[in-house]
């Protein structure tokens, strides 16, 4: 099938060569020895996970049970978000119905390609020790390796289907990169609080990935039409990525919060806030159709966005109906995207996104960032009394006399910066994935596992009268023949 | 497909009107409003979630460190439990053939519109606090919010493919507010220990969704008999949920039990119980059928009874082998249970139990009342020792001078409770469902995505010999007529 | 078509009978009748479960707070790999196109069966109580017996399709056995660590089903190779297994590691040493084929080399980029074993390994042994402090003066004792297994569901002119016709 299809290929313009066998093998070992060498250099256990280091830790802080260690406060949570990582972004993926293994393979790829970089870029940003030039992990790095992986992996959904693995691995690269910085001067120099994320996760992630399908718009995609869109066992497939996304939130939201309240509260306000959406989405599903059935893209997808909207308010008192209520609008906004501005974008914008990242990341994403400026702006000593107020904004150091006001000021700012790195960034690594060299498939070619990937043979797609005889002669016939043409077909 | 199956409709009689495009929507925009409203007047954060308060608490009670926030002992079992109610229960109901999306998807619905009405309903009877008005939650009232969505979502089982989501909608607020009452009742005023919800949530939302299904008895099922059923890919998917559903009982069983040993002993003894029920239900099966083959029904179901019926006993000193007895016995009546009673419900009371709760939750969920029941009048001084009992079965306050015996009559009454308001509440609800206003579909329009839900169009139902041209066209002829007539198809 | 593949079976021999309805449940009943004595017999609730206890440990030790019961240590850890055991190995093993009932559910029957005879077994030789004649059970030791059950489940991996459930329970109890006995000789006896067990899991579970395998050597296995082989969605099921089974390793390997920094590192070094495993995996993948394309079989299985070798390295010292460097490397064998050694061993050997697991546990968990023993020899004062060497390998007792070089080789002694039980094992329960009373299937009936599961009618496997007609009289003619022909099709 896949030799048939390159030949019709030949209709529409000079075939391309989606021969990875070079590129895709030379970029993971290069890119894999290249990160051995820098953990070697850099990467060392920190106070927790060294066994050294940690006895000495407790000698110094007096701690005498082993429960204190960070591992008790944050491995739960973070198995929870890993399991977002390659179960959720990778299963919400399988929805296309020949691009499954693309789907969960590409992004199982990607996330395990970027978080070694992540730790890297993240520990130079924000854990060097200056003295002795190394960078200290334990678990609150992992989750935040995998968080600075979402970024890419959503870009990814705005790029499903239409670019090689080795493109794909480009996109992660410059994603992590870039994720390090505008994480860096959003959280360090601005001193925004953002814990789960809705910033320098989602709305970077969504613009970086929107902005890179712009530049590599393919006028004649819909000769892959027949191919974009799903089939009844693809979208149950998907569904088991949408729950586990869904399910999970709280603990992505509240894995690198506070101890305590923190974490605690972050969890309750991110459930109550996607409980909201679920309800809204489906209204709003329901309402756009003739007969008031609901569409399958908006139940696994806009049910999410009141998580993307909560990533950075989770963790201040923004209240339990504060959260239904972001809940409430965001599942609105996010199918009224699935339903018009998706198909405005690529008519008008020529902006061409396979999963919809723009309805479910760029948007919530900004409203996120700007709910958190709001909700940090709105804080008063009353609600989280003083102490509280210093713990939760972090008002130590430098930033001991910053006001809430400005707090709020500041986390409006850290959003721009978010969605102009998404911006720019993409549009830079858009323009180097035009080169002629990556290997992606021709636009007749798209959203086909059969480019990249070794796909069985079904039996369904035997045509029919053959298989009819297959059949008959399997049943009432000699088997050995009868195996004999199966193989021949 | 779905235009010319509401035409065959017509010939046994009215056509019944599908479509929820207005009723949907509305109850679902009405109801998240009101949850906004009545979460600002009522709802707030409780003591370990609130920053102000957990500073103040922690001076209070003289606790130094964060891990002692109930968020570290709670909140693992919290995401299992979660993973259960909506993947467990949600992928569970996939088995049949063309009703995934169906079971998954009114699945979410349902818990997502469950959980904020449970906050308010358990809120309001448990946790109010008279003199502020407010209820304060924290994770345990996520998880008792989890517990109470799953009786109505036991409920679905048993009318799944034969009802509206509106319908659905209604059976949960319902649902909701009976358990809430009979919560109350039970745990009390009865004062009986349920930890795993034998009796407050499996018996009565058993008895419950019987009760609803034999009021809405349909006497012309049987033209929808070609759909009620399976197909190879529907039962692996339906696999995920019973997995995910065996593996996690443990946890929800020990979820909000006492802390320390309380959990330990909750998880241990529904992981052995558990096992016990897996292989009994294979010998049942397998002896049931001429072939010695097995049936997957059995397997999806009968194997989680011996996890019905420890949500009593989990939590007491029930030993191990004890455990062992419970999953045994359990595993056999279940499986028999599917053997026989369910078709003779059907047969001889008019019942009809898509999803066979009366085996997997009604009669477990009894029996692990009356388990429970049992061991609480057996236990003794010299097992629990006197300080462990008054902590086992909360002797305190103005129950302090009660005896086990005592307790045990109690918790047998409290089953007799919660099966009496299973069975009335579901016939009273039942009789409101049965008003011709809330778009049901006909009797041979049951089991059938195509009536709530935008189905793709699978290539696989394309008449065959269509597809043959088209597949011939495809490879060898030019592809853009090919797209064409596909589109036309 | 049951009846026609055994029809047609009798061209190539005497008819295999592969009936178990007497002896599947004969074996579950005796069996689980022998645990329930066993257990009343011998086991008891630990100090940390059992309510009386509890208290009385907290008064001793001075405990005031609930949360330092093992519970809160280890819980988080154990569902992680109770997931592994139940949907990772389950679902991995759902890859064939028509054995999917089987591989998830014969999984499920066999990690039942096995988790209640390792809790007696390992109860014997590592926690009876000499004293009281008793075991006592708590988190620890239900991980133990899941990790147990994973050597038998491994072994299945080797046999996949080719036996019948009553020889997997036969497997299974040897195998269990065996496991607790070689475990005991390596970890008490040598003194060893392995606390993923690359050695006592992972090597003895590859070798023990590679030799079953080979005793069992079927001539004519490829009149079944047309099912021997994958589908789309079989290979989209098979992912979640790969999926969970990654996500999850660091807890497998953490579980039972120390509190504190032990289960720290471990969970950092194996969550480094599986993204490695990722891109070698995919590098050699599609370095291997024409056209650069990848293979799902190596994703679906190499890229979980990297865990199973740090099984017994990953709680010592081995430094982040030695973890990387260990994925690495066995990323790439893996791969190379399923492109080259699994063919070979085919046809030379004569040894048929369904999911390979030669590739997968038999030589990475020896290698892990080797890693293993290297990593501590090589341990040193200045790394691990003094007190942190005797805690990571447990010099205390008889064992305080052991050093690290002993050490290194010992675990190395411990990995061919490992070898050695899995080959010597496996070759006699082979022997066993070959008797003609256990129901395994024909060569020509092997990988097919049909044997042993009722198996729903798929519509699609309906003839298509039939089906065509039918569905043409489905849709424009008399509706209970059409009902009547589909059911005598």
């Amino acid at each position: 099938m896949g030799n048939c299809c390159e030949r019709a290929g030949n209709f529409f313009g000079p075939q391309k060569n989606t021969n990875v066998r070079v590129s895709l093998p030379a970029v993971c070992f290069v890119w894999q020895i290249a990160m051995i060498i820098l953990f070697g250099v850099f990467i060392r256990y920190d106070d927790e996970s060294d066994v050294r280091l940690w006895i000495q830790h407790k000698l110094d802080h007096n701690i005498t049970s082993d429960i204190e260690n960070d591992f008790y406060f944050r491995y739960p949570s973070f198995q929870d978000v890993h399991v977002m990582i390659f179960v959720g972004f990778g299963f919400l993926m399988t929805f296309l119905k020949r691009y499954s293994f693309g789907g969960v393979g590409f992004n199982f790829l990607i996330a395990a390609f970027g978080l070694q970089w992540a730790l890297l870029m993240q520990g130079w940003f924000h854990s060097l020790d200056l003295t002795t030039g190394k960078i200290s992990i334990g678990v609150e790095s992992l989750i935040n390796a995998d968080f600075c992986c979402a970024g890419s992996l959503i870009a990814f959904g705005a790029l499903l289907g239409k670019v090689s693995p080795v493109q794909l691995l480009v996109v992660t690269l410059f994603g992590v990169t870039l994720f390090a910085v505008e994480e860096y001067i959003i959280l360090s120099l601005l001193h925004c609080r953002d814990a789960g994320g809705s910033m320098v996760i989602h709305a970077f992630g969504g613009y970086y990935g929107l902005a890179i399908s712009w530049v590599l718009y393919r006028p004649n995609l819909h000769l892959s039409k027949r191919l974009n869109g799903s089939v009844y066992h693809s979208d149950v497939f998907a569904m088991i990525g949408t729950l586990f996304l869904w399910m999970f939130w709280p603990s992505f939201n509240s894995a690198i919060t506070d101890h305590g309240d923190g974490q605690h509260r972050a969890a309750i306000n991110t459930y109550l806030a996607l409980a909201s959406s679920v309800l809204t989405t489906v209204a709003i599903s329901s309402m756009s159709q003739k007969k008031g059935k609901l569409d399958m893209v908006h139940i696994q997808n806009a049910t999410l966005a009141g998580g993307v909207a909560m990533g950075t308010a989770a963790e201040f008192m923004i209240t339990p109906y504060g959260s239904l209520i972001v809940g409430f609008c965001t599942g609105i906004i996010s199918t009224f995207g699935y339903l018009f501005v998706t198909p405005f974008l690529e008519r008008v914008l020529k902006l061409q996104d396979t999963c919809g990242v723009h309805n479910l990341h760029a948007v919530p994403g900004m409203l996120g960032g700007f709910i958190g400026a709001i909700v940090a702006a709105a804080a008063t000593e009353e609600v989280y009394s003083s102490d509280g107020l210093n713990m939760v904004f972090d008002f130590t150091g430098s930033f001991a006399n910053r006001s809430v006001g400005t707090q709020g000021g500041f986390q409006a700012a850290g959003t721009c910066v978010s969605i102009a790195f998404g911006l720019v960034g993409g549009a830079i690594v858009g323009f180097i994935l035009r080169f002629p060299i990556w290997g992606d498939p021709a636009d007749d070619n798209c959203y086909d596992d059969e480019v990249y990937w070794e796909v069985p043979e079904d039996e369904e797609t035997l045509p029919p009268v053959l298989e009819y005889n297959n059949h008959m002669i399997h049943k009432h016939q000699d088997i050995s023949e009868s195996n004999f043409s199966v193989e021949q077909s």
